[in-house]
């Protein structure tokens, strides 16, 4: 896990050389090379490479999906989104360069996560690409993240859309399940997976990217600063819908366990230390709750 | 021009189907559905057919090349960068939907355009598509477009590149004569062009680009608001540089007509009514000045 964690950073740092004008590329790469756990880009090489695919290979797609969770995070933490100063544990991109820099690095990130995908991966055929470059866009649109970031800020102002119950889970697994579900999908079309394979790989990304949301909303009512790397309580005290604040901490930790169960169902079947490790250290943290 | 224009519009509407969540959709829509003179997607459309290629087979690209343009439209409308309050004559994207929903709205038409050209692209081959999508990554991302805005509010803080020449032509050539040279360059693809008639069409739309900026230059101290839709004498009033303020009105006359001269000389070859009548356009109403 380690290792690929240093993998990812290396290739971001290599797809982003700092060019003309230099500003723009730094503020991107700020973010970028902020110290992260790097699940999404990690999941897509081990998605790859448990399915008999060539890692390598999807290398420069697993960077790309760093690259558009970056944008995201740089755009939510803009004054007129989450207003949040922080983002792993060092000032957010706006507080070092400013909101007009931060709009357009996120701009630059978003297109340069599928022109990366185009220049670096050799040994991907056209149609593959053009395979991943259409998943790519229908996860970071309008019918994907932006679709679970509008009605996540929509909710803050009390607008439902049938229930809270029904409006948090389609928050998440448009604004946090898309992107493993991106990652798992990209990975099974690099190594040539069956559909089915890849439908499989696409349910164990929904169940981990909800379990995941729920890992993190309890981690914001129960950890600190230091561990988390951003301001903690933010949900709690602004009274934003979350599990834990919807279904109270032990039923949000059921459902947790429910959903890293079907996690596990799928899993089990494959040789990946790498996602199963993933598994557990959630788990772990979360028992210890 | 007029039915290829109305032809745009219809695709424009047809491609951004409102969906769920609508607000954004609706954001998406407004400013793409201003009247707007479509030069980028005519030229996209009218390349590719004189270049011997179907039209129809770039409708997708060209008003996805469009998406681009109102993207960069709404975000540099922004408090933080532009600071615009009108657009096209009527209040800009977050003077309507807010803040947050006109970066979501941008963020959203940089993905729904290439996810247009791969889904709407009937006929064209993958290599197409990917060289297509190629083309959209450099020229929307920090290697174009955005170099140009950042250079641009660079300059206003004093700052440039060697000198304020140099340093203007680097923001138009990439602020403005992107968008042409990614349309033009796409039309060749479409038309299975040469390499050699692709660039010469690329060297048209550098020229072209430069001779727009300064037409625009010219009309923002000389026209009035209800001709061009958006705020008049604005850089002017904020000592903005332009090519009328760097060179004067006659000087930057002098450097349009040249430009278009070069414009001229090689559309001349090509059985093309509708670019020679948006060459005549410009021409004569700078004429009149």
């Amino acid at each position: 896990m380690k290792e690929l964690i240093k993998l990812v950073d290396e290739y971001l740092d290599k797809y982003l050389p700092i060019s003309y004008p230099e500003d723009i590329f730094k503020a991107m790469k700020y973010t970028l090379s902020l110290p992260g756990k790097r699940l999404r880009p990690v999941m897509c090489l081990e998605t790859a490479r448990m399915l008999g695919g060539d890692m390598m290979k999807a290398m420069p797609t697993a960077c790309a999906i760093e690259m558009l969770h970056v944008q995201s995070l740089i755009h939510d933490d803009l004054p007129c989104m989450d207003n949040d100063d922080f983002r792993r544990g060092k000032p957010s991109n706006h507080k070092v360069f400013g909101e007009a820099n931060a709009v357009l690095a996120g701009d630059a990130l978003l297109t340069l996560a599928p022109q990366t995908i185009i220049e670096k991966s050799a040994g991907l055929t056209s149609e593959q690409l053009v395979q991943i470059i259409h998943e790519y866009t229908k996860f970071a649109g309008a019918y994907g993240l932006i679709a679970g970031q509008v009605v996540d800020i929509e909710s803050e102002g009390g607008k439902y859309i049938k229930s809270p119950e029904e409006t948090l889970d389609f928050i998440h697994l448009n604004k946090t399940a898309v992107l493993f579900r991106l990652a798992v999908r990209c990975g099974a079309i690099i190594a040539n997976a069956s559909k089915d394979t890849a439908e499989e790989m696409d349910e164990f990304a929904k169940n981990f990217g909800l379990a995941f949301q729920i890992y993190d909303d309890i981690m914001d009512e129960t950890s600190t600063f230091e561990e988390m790397g951003k301001t903690i309580g933010k949900d709690k005290n602004s009274g934003k819908l979350t599990y834990v604040s919807l279904y109270g901490l032990e039923e949000a930790k059921q459902k947790f366990n429910s959903m890293l169960k079907n996690c596990y169902a799928i899993i089990d079947k494959y040789d990946t230390k790498v996602i199963k490790e993933i598994l557990n250290k959630i788990k772990s943290r979360i028992s210890g709750v």
